[in-house]
């Protein structure tokens, strides 16, 4: 079985018209939803220390960092938007192998279109065959690699970028095969560095490594050609149990990038139908915040494993606090990326509500459900259950959902008219003449 | 055991008292021969590829590629000078380790004292501490990790370049952790690549990505504090059986600097007692290339396992074989890079010679050992036994011998008076004001 030339034969020749409209569709969602996430994070001091350091040694200015002024040469804004886009924990998830797809692809394909431009159609595809190759190599080792303590988007993420650029570049079969192996032998990234800047590090990498091995493999740079199946390849290598059939079953017939999901809250995904329900009940009729005695939540037992803090300290606390998460939805009826900052984590008011917060779980109830009800003054019980939260498999987030998730993001970030025109220009991705002008477009 | 903390600890305080000077005269050794291979290879396809593709994105001309007029940012220069190092398979190697020590630590040091000036007993105690803990790291997951199919050059190399570079920056213990957990995440290099150019890639990559992790630790970039030593870091999810003790035991008491070897000859290891063997019999009285009927070689069965190409077509091929090796000795009397090039391993008379050399094996023979007699025309028999080749632990290579590799392999890269600067500078390396210089030194 010759899983890479497989894959790089996918890649290099996959025609257009196998591409259905569903998958260009998901690519744009893709698109706006790194974007929100990259806006966001775009001022996050691993960003800005990153850049403090690295800023004496870039190259020309080629391409922007999303929600910033500086322009940089293509390969360190792939890296730099790559680590934006994923430091808010808050970027999309292919739930069967826990990567984060679009961090390394989109990131290293926009940087790329900037320096080399590419028509809107050809961007779309790219997202798409980037994202469904690194979903595959990250199927083919999945779950025993991540079991493991590799940060699996960092890891396969560098196949992802190399085949959205390598596509992009229009690698012929054997250097696209080099493409992978360029990318293989720099995968890297470990689940110990969760917790500290190096865990958005991990995508930014596989984002400018992934572009480099595809310019690089275009020079000439040869590499194994049996680089992810190989006795001492990627697969083997780093895991003990692959599965790689996984990485060619079906290709062009069954597309990962349609198993991607959103998150709706920049918090703990299995957070997430807690706050869908804390919100259904703040719309309820006879709610009142004041009201409000006693919160009684009935969760999954991860909830609590995951995101048991009672008494979270700053921003980071709060994200892994079911308490401080259903207090927040609880009192504003909306939860934003804001609602876990620290101000946010310190406000009496919070404080207060959170301290009225009991958590009970039980193996019965799924991961993406809860119930969660309320005792107000006076004795009247209001009761809340959601079977699938929003952004969850069966619940997949609207395209206004997404949409809402950018403006929220990018509020402060871009001005309102900005905003609209990005928003648009995502949106239609297919029809630009030139999908660099993204770049610009998300930058201030 | 605080395996990271520990050496963060040992990097940033080791007072220069503790640092003997034959541990600094070896870094001088090793400086000297890696400049030498840097030189050799740096107009290899591999580098000429790298730079076409990478080349539009390189920064500020801060620092010299070795062997080359281009002048490019720190951070790029360690890139290309790494791989230039390695890719005549020509460097030093850490015999307990396998890991080529010098590649990384020294490409990633020397670039950035021409961004930043350092002296040269600081940058001599760099190269020595930074070899030290590659050597440390790699020892702690050897030798299941090569076995696994780490190529461990990569992967410990990125240690040793932030240790040399977070040295020679002063970062503080705390910083220097985070430096260390930032090039452990990046950690990477696969066997599955050796025979293509990605194997010179690992430490280029490892000098690029531990210099930038020790300038991101500078800024306040944060990793794990364990990143070696945690469940999911990188001894245990890069090796089934590690032995942290290894990094950390008789630190400041064994340099393992001083365990470091030198490749008198470019081809592979095991014909290295063979070709000791030739050059004498070249040497004996009564000796004749024409006088030759046939040669007959006793050696390690690994000889033929590894080197045992009897008809090899090119000069790549020509490095594992025997055959090649042993003729090239006894028609020249000296070995030398270019005798394993294409031009050379098609010689008519080279064939000639190689056709009569004949190889018999035997387990009972040494590894650094070998025995080669020849019959002469009119029937006498001249013969040749080593005990220990050139370069082994037992036979070092000279001062001297490492001086006439770099002539060698400076010879039609740099004038004659620059080889006689550039020597007398990387030998006298701790008395040099701004170690810098060396780089331009070295540059065409």
């Amino acid at each position: 079985m010759r899983t890479t030339e497989t894959l790089a034969q996918f890649i290099a020749t996959c025609d257009s018209t196998r591409i259905p409209p569903a998958v260009r569709h998901e690519a744009a969602r893709c698109l706006v939803n790194w974007a929100a996430c990259a806006l966001g994070g775009a001022g996050h001091p691993a960003v800005e220390s990153a850049l403090a350091a690295l800023g004496p040694f870039v190259g020309a200015p080629q391409a922007n960092l999303i929600g910033r002024g500086e322009r940089v040469d293509a390969l360190n804004a792939a890296l730099f938007n790559g680590i934006s886009s994923h430091v808010l924990d808050f970027d999309d998830t292919h739930m069967a192998t826990l990567v984060h797809p679009s961090g390394p692809v989109i990131s290293a394909l926009l940087a790329l279109a900037q320096y080399r431009p590419i028509d809107g159609r050809a961007f779309a595809e790219a997202i798409a065959i980037g994202i469904d190759v690194e979903c595959r190599v990250a199927a083919a080792v999945s779950p025993q690699h991540y079991d493991q303590g590799w940060h699996i988007t960092g890891t396969a993420g560098g196949f992802g970028a190399a085949a959205a650029a390598g596509r992009a570049l229009n690698l012929d079969p054997q250097r696209m095969t080099h493409a992978l192996g360029i990318a293989a032998t720099q995968a890297a990234g470990l689940r110990e560095m969760f917790g500290s800047m190096c865990k958005s590090l991990h995508p930014g990498k596989a984002a400018q490594n992934g572009l480099g091995a595809a310019l690089m493999a275009a020079a000439g740079f040869t590499s194994s050609t049996s680089s992810i199946e190989g006795a001492r390849g990627f697969a083997h290598v780093m895991c003990s149990e692959p599965h790689l059939a996984e990485a060619t079953e079906g290709l062009a017939e069954h597309w990962h990038i349609l198993d991607n999901s959103y998150k709706p809250y920049a918090c703990g995904l299995v957070i997430h139908p807690v706050i869908d329900a804390c919100l259904a009940l703040h719309r309820q009729e006879g709610f009142a915040v004041q009201a409000v005695e006693q919160v009684q939540v009935q969760a999954h037992p991860l909830v609590l494993e995951l995101t048991g803090k009672k008494t979270p300290g700053n921003g980071l606390e709060g994200k892994f606090s079911v308490f401080h998460s259903a207090a927040v939805a609880l009192l504003k009826g909306v939860v934003t990326a804001n609602d876990f900052s620290d101000e946010v984590v310190r406000d009496p008011a919070v404080i207060a509500m959170r301290a009225r917060v009991g958590v009970t779980t039980a193996a019965g109830i799924a991961e993406d459900a809860a119930e969660v009800s309320i005792r107000l003054k006076g004795g009247r019980i209001l009761k809340q259950r959601i079977e699938h939260a929003l952004g969850s498999t069966n619940c997949p987030m609207s395209d206004k959902d997404i949409e809402g998730k950018f403006r929220d993001l990018a509020e402060g970030v871009l001005s309102a008219d900005r905003v609209a025109r990005a928003l648009d220009m995502c949106w239609q991705v297919s029809a630009l003449a030139d999908a660099g002008t993204i770049g610009e477009a998300l930058a201030t």
